[in-house]
């Protein structure tokens, strides 16, 4: 094993003093981490975090890395997207090798590029890491399949947060594609997409899954459908971060579980 | 760095005889790999993988294991999707450990709902694990970000290969949604898909770049507008894989490089 690894490593990139690398760290379990996000924890001087990264991806920095916490938690006041922007230039002009890392993937609803923007008008040299996000990885951890032929042709990822002065999500377009919707950050708006679609045609016993806390060990999952689900989750207590999950996809997993249910363990 | 891996690789899962993961390389670039999926590739007697998978990614196997071709290439005779899972299951039946990579995510246009379902039908026992797929790693590759606060509310996945008998994707309902669309596998069809946009009111001028072999030493990108991508990627003799995205997020990366311009190195 640790000669793989050592192959691996000898070929990725070193941190530079002075740079900023926008990570992601995946949806939570540290075994979908990447190499260069493990590579960039174990190099930088200081990470500087969101709350959706876990104890056990920091547990990975380097000893005597600084661990910044600048995340942002709906409702809270926390740090702003600016006082993270400032704070990732000041780090990187004084020298210092800076992990930005972020749950899922910095450019998936996570603000990458507006920081990466940032850091570009600054001069600051940076790089982009993909992760894994949340969206997917959260689907494949309900053993529900992304895609699935005969069933879908796509895979829409949407959030549910609007900017202030954002045109209005087109719901109705939306419901009319049929194909499978992905909801990130939308538990506090999910009666008003719920509503949406229904207006727009789409049908009431649309499966529906919702997966909090997707891959770590506090994972929840509701299986139910497009006219309960807002009230179920309610119920529910589920709390963020949640992925909901809208189509015929959904059903896939009943029958993967039913075909499976001869096997000692099953999917990770 | 080694004391960071030891401790990240000492928490994985072992993969015990008979079992398959069905696990995501990523996009190419070795680094974009997860600890899983190293971890997989360190421990199975025999890797299985598809034509998307790079070379430098099979190194990292183990040397004992075997590496066993079963991919598909359009237009090509190989393996069909029922030769690989019986493959699958008879490995997994003879007690090896098996790996079955695929590049970016199993799940995502992959069909590693089809191979799961095969698996559980046989009684094998599996994991999935997921990867970074190819159309949100090769927008980052080519300094797009995937989403943008003010730009774009969603991010659309679709195919651009349909199965026999498939209803046709409604290419009019997602030209009306007005949010970026990355295609997969789409050179083949790039003509029809364009021509059903453009019917659908979407503007000519629409931003798009194409991504070829994305976060590969060969990595190629190509910028263009909707109404002469198509044939702007037949005269640049563009191969798959490769990846098309549509939409105002392909202006920013103009911007970004623009205000980066003066840095000297840029952008994984």
């Amino acid at each position: 094993m640790s000669e793989a690894f050592k192959a691996a490593l000898s070929k990725l990139a070193a941190m530079e003093q002075g740079h900023v690398w926008l990570a992601g760290a995946g949806p939570g379990d540290p075994g979908l981490l990447t190499l260069h996000a493990l590579s960039g924890l174990s190099q930088a001087d200081v990470v500087v975090h969101d709350a959706l990264v876990d104890a056990r991806v920091l547990a990975l920095a380097h000893p005597k890395a600084v661990l910044e916490f600048a995340g942002k938690r709906g409702g809270k006041a926390s740090a702003t997207q600016d006082d993270i922007t400032r704070r990732l230039i000041a780090l990187a002009f004084s020298g210092q090798r800076v992990l930005r890392l972020k749950g899922g993937d910095p450019c998936v609803f996570g603000r990458g590029g507006e920081e990466a923007l940032a850091l570009a008008a600054a001069g600051i040299p940076f790089r982009i890491i993909p992760g894994i996000t949340a969206g997917i990885a959260a689907l494949t951890a309900a053993s529900i399949p992304a895609t699935h032929r005969g069933v879908s042709q796509a895979l829409i990822l949407v959030t549910g947060r609007s900017g202030d002065g954002e045109a209005a999500m087109d719901w109705a377009a939306l419901a009319r594609l049929r194909q499978p919707i992905v909801l990130y950050m939308a538990l506090h708006s999910l009666d008003r997409i719920v509503d949406a679609l229904i207006a727009a045609g789409m049908d009431r016993t649309e499966p529906v899954a919702v997966i909090a806390s997707a891959t770590l060990p506090d994972q929840r999952l509701l299986i139910s459908e497009l006219g309960r689900v807002a009230a179920e989750t309610r119920d529910a207590d589920c709390e963020a971060p949640a992925i909901v999950v809208i189509g015929g996809i959904v059903r896939l997993r009943d029958k993967l579980l039913t075909l499976a249910a001869k096997i000692p363990d099953l999917v990770a």
